[in-house]
């Protein structure tokens, strides 16, 4: 089950590599849909997804019009998220590894999850293009990050229970100027221009997700591979990151939660391998897809 | 010209020590107001600010109902924040000094601004009890703020025109938790459990704040003056924090900006005064009035 924000704004669905439009599906049904949009979709709960895929597969199969996937261009899947987008730092052993030398830290896995936001402002659509921003940084490097949709409103989380406010997941972009992460000393500016937060193509419901060590995280620019790990590489799991940002804290329905990115940033290569204008970033996870985006002065 | 949020949500204007309920007075004088909320107030702009004043003034004189403020018991002026609020870190140079030898920093005055969010689910009323949360924390700290409603969407703000874009202020008291704080190496966390982030009473409209010289920001804890500094001695003022923030990132009208805290909060002393349940904290800010909430387990 694979949900996507159209051109329009409106929820679909991706089935067989075809889009189908949930209102015009409904329409076509003459059914109710149980939501007309991700975000509406996301706090409606695993039921409504079950239904607005059944219906969509139905009207599918009963001739409704469809689109080829690759014809689509997609909003990203919450466009306007309620919150920051919660996203966790250093949580791939490699990616602290080689950040040590150059931030001048341990290179040792944090002994507590670290979480900062970035401003949902940032968030832009798959195919759209990220902004150098080359008067505020020289710096501009890319994160791929499998982000987890958040379900259900919760708080004090027991680690055993953090599946069940897993609406879903998605590929974000974290995008990062290292040179305003550095100078600013907390990392939301660095992480929070505008641009700065490509997200989508879908929004894969979790009872379809591989397992986490089949889940591959890899960042591709121009074509070369810079970042590849799976999944179950994290330091801190998916329960350990619900529990913990949970306790105390009201996690809302919508929220979106950035795990973390593996090694192969830009910054980790000597000399470092930032990006520029005219580079292409590909985001790719395993059941996401790709998160394509070009960089432009 | 001094605005708030009432117990049902609604506007309501504070004049001469009473308090009119901004529907209520436009009903009675049987004209539309511009604005039935702050938040819808604040996007509203300048000139349905005075038309909002204007009209609960009138009100007022020819004989529509008001209350006594100390009768009301207002929410928080902007109770659901949009986005996360924007605050800064170690913008008053004692406070720079007194963290210094506890989190093994430097001391100086930053470089830069520093910036971090802080959940706008965390936001409480004046009154409102502040959890103290002993489960997570045993060093629960306050930080009273002097924090800019911004009231126009912009990019790339000269300093120039930074004043241009604030509609008004009010207190922020920026519960913090010391231990979570350090653990965690980002601040986010530490700022952002539920009920950390008390708020108001009342926004203040730029027009009749006073000049920063003689904005006092202070905090009392069961009595005891903990905290004072006068507004003009931030490190980075208001004209630097918009420019700064908002270089490459779009500012929003409703973004609510925590401009630092002055020294004197609990960790500066030795021993440290953390806050405990049965403490009262009050932040009393000039023009803005007390915000006073307690500490419960």
């Amino acid at each position: 089950m694979k949900f996507l924000t159209l051109e329009d704004g409106q929820l679909g669905v991706l089935y067989d590599g075809v889009v189908i439009d949930v209102v015009a599906a409904a329409q076509f049904l003459s059914v109710a849909t149980p939501a007309t949009s991700l975000e509406a979709l996301v706090s409606a709960g695993d039921s409504a997804a079950g239904e607005v895929f059944r219906l969509a597969q139905q009207a599918l199969q009963e001739g409704c019009a469809s689109r080829p996937f690759g014809e689509v261009k997609p909003m990203a899947p919450l466009p306007v998220p309620r919150r920051n987008i919660l996203c966790l730092g250093k949580n791939y052993l490699e990616h602290a590894q080689e950040l040590a030398p150059k931030m001048k830290t341990s290179g040792e896995a944090p002994r507590q999850p670290i979480f900062f936001t970035k401003a949902g402002s940032a968030v832009i659509a798959p195919g759209e293009a990220i902004p150098a921003w080359q008067k505020y940084t020289q710096k501009l490097d890319y994160e791929a990050e499998l982000a987890l949709v958040i379900g259900r409103n919760g708080r004090d989380i027991a680690p055993a229970d953090a599946w069940n406010y897993v609406f879903g997941y998605t590929a974000i972009n974290d995008i990062s100027a290292r040179d305003l992460q550095k100078g600013h000393h907390q990392w939301f500016r660095a992480k929070s221009l505008d641009g700065f937060a490509p997200m989508g193509p879908v929004v894969v419901h979790h009872s379809v997700m591989p397992a986490p060590a089949d889940i591959e995280v890899k960042c591709f620019v121009n074509g070369e591979q810079r970042q590849g790990a799976t999944f179950d590489q994290l330091i801190f799991d998916v329960p350990a990151i619900i529990s913990v940002l949970s306790a105390g804290m009201t996690l809302q329905a919508g929220d979106i939660i950035a795990t973390g990115t593996p090694g192969g940033v830009g910054m980790g290569f000597t000399p470092p391998k930032y990006l520029q204008p005219g580079d292409e970033v590909v985001v790719d996870i395993s059941g996401v897809g790709e998160l394509r985006n070009p960089v432009i002065e």
